[in-house]
């Protein structure tokens, strides 16, 4: 095992390794204490305890799982309703509801509103965290104590489409202890000229990174990510949390697309019809 | 370090590194050989030879500079229009020409056609490489005779901006020996229920933990990925080669963002004048 760096780019070395063994969530589990109790199995099977800089990611349906944020299956739609802050698309689906593409209350635009029907217990789906820079945060906050380190991340990963890219991958919806991007603005390439594309989002890429690590059917919902410590913060309070995943979120006016294509041309025709309707012929 | 895993999950865990040390690449250098030539200094000063199952990640930048891909930057603007397939959407820029977001040629939708002009040499920027999935075909064929191994893949990144989310990650516009997702359809949750979120695009994230590695300002253009074996395919032709990062793109009827909200609003608005003016007051 490579010692955590300290350099700029940590040796330019990763690893990642997600721990089997934790058991189901349930509503009202103290899931600091049972990740934690994992980690500390892990560090005790296999030598190498977590250290400083190392990231922490776990999914968010654990976390959802622990905040108790089932509802029945049967009230699936109205509960994709009910997380909606506005429609940005749909699609119909043969035999079912559209599908709906929202931007829900967290600013996440997705599909379902991140509504999740896998993982989940019989007849129930699972909802999104509350405010998983909140639960990233206080699972920070723990595991320092616990394992008596300065310097953690904690990163909430869920699964997500993107336009013009089949499959899915991971993002961070939740955030703490992490420069969650790479500002390289007003830095210099490698010949000396200002570097054009600028920010990384560092902490999707950390998410994607352990999808790869957990898989989706293993049952393994926790990764630990060594070799970003550049991007790890120490300290408590909003200077040590870090900005949090939800300033990863672009909507409003830098969002250029707000709208699906077809929901867009149907608003434009219909007010292309209206203007028209009040002055006949004006450009048309 | 640890063995190549074979098993389902590789033991679940992932390592990455990036070798310093590859020079300038300038066009008609054989890539294969500078790079290979870089894997074999890595090993020997490391003790740790690529195996079975490893992924070898390079920037696209560097089989662009290969191929000569390179135009003066006073051409810019029309290097992207000879890039471009169409056009999805613009954005006015203060002092200077709009920022165009496009499908080029390769089926990618993104800011200036891929067109870029940070880390190049001065007064030029870079082209995409012609057929990245071609080059990664080429580079993995040369390893695999060279180092003797039978499952390698290839993974040929670039860096492009997504909608809904701040920040850049890098993305697989070339591959070769990969199963480029993980096709889950058909496959049991943990709870042995369909899963529903299916299809995970393995080589965006494999991209994407790379430039975690890599970073952007260290020079470093090369990562070797260990652990992701389950998904790297053994022997030659199209068996061999896989699928290729082309099929991860989305484009035509599944795009449900094919156009910019702004430009498919204008469309439909002048649209429905040009309805109205014809039939004057229908639906207005």
């Amino acid at each position: 095992m490579t010692p955590p760096g300290t350099g700029p780019l940590d040796d330019a070395r990763l690893e990642l390794w997600a721990p089997a063994g934790l058991g189901e969530v349930r509503p009202g589990d103290d899931l600091a204490a049972l990740v934690g109790d994992l980690l500390a199995a892990d560090a005790a099977r296999s030598g190498v305890p977590l250290a400083e800089g190392d990231v922490v990611v776990v999914t968010s349906k654990i976390v959802s799982k622990a905040e108790g944020r089932v509802v029945a299956a049967a009230d699936r739609e109205q509960a994709i309703t009910d997380e909606t802050v506005r429609v940005v698309a749909t699609r119909a689906r043969p035999g079912g509801p559209p599908l709906r593409i929202v931007e829900n209350r967290l600013g996440l635009v997705m599909a379902a509103a991140g509504v999740d029907a896998s993982n989940t217990p019989e007849g129930t789906v699972l909802l999104l965290p509350v405010d998983p820079d909140a639960s990233a945060r206080a699972l920070r906050a723990a595991w320092r104590a616990r394992f008596g380190l300065e310097r953690l991340a904690v990163v909430v990963t869920d699964t997500a489409g993107r336009p013009w890219r089949d499959g899915v991958t991971d993002v961070a919806i939740g955030a703490a202890g992490l420069r969650v991007v790479d500002d390289l603005r007003g830095g210099l390439d490698a010949h000396g000229r200002p570097l054009t594309v600028t920010v990384t989002a560092v902490a999707d890429e950390i998410a994607a990174a352990s999808e790869l690590v957990r898989g989706k059917t293993s049952g393994r919902a926790v990764a630990v990510v060594r070799g970003a410590g550049r991007f790890v913060l120490g300290g408590t309070g909003p200077d040590g949390d870090g900005p949090g995943a939800r300033t990863l979120v672009r909507t409003g006016p830098d969002d250029l697309f707000r709208e699906g294509t077809a929901e867009a041309y149907a608003r434009g025709l219909a007010d292309g019809r209206a203007a028209a309707g009040t002055a006949p012929g004006r450009d048309g």
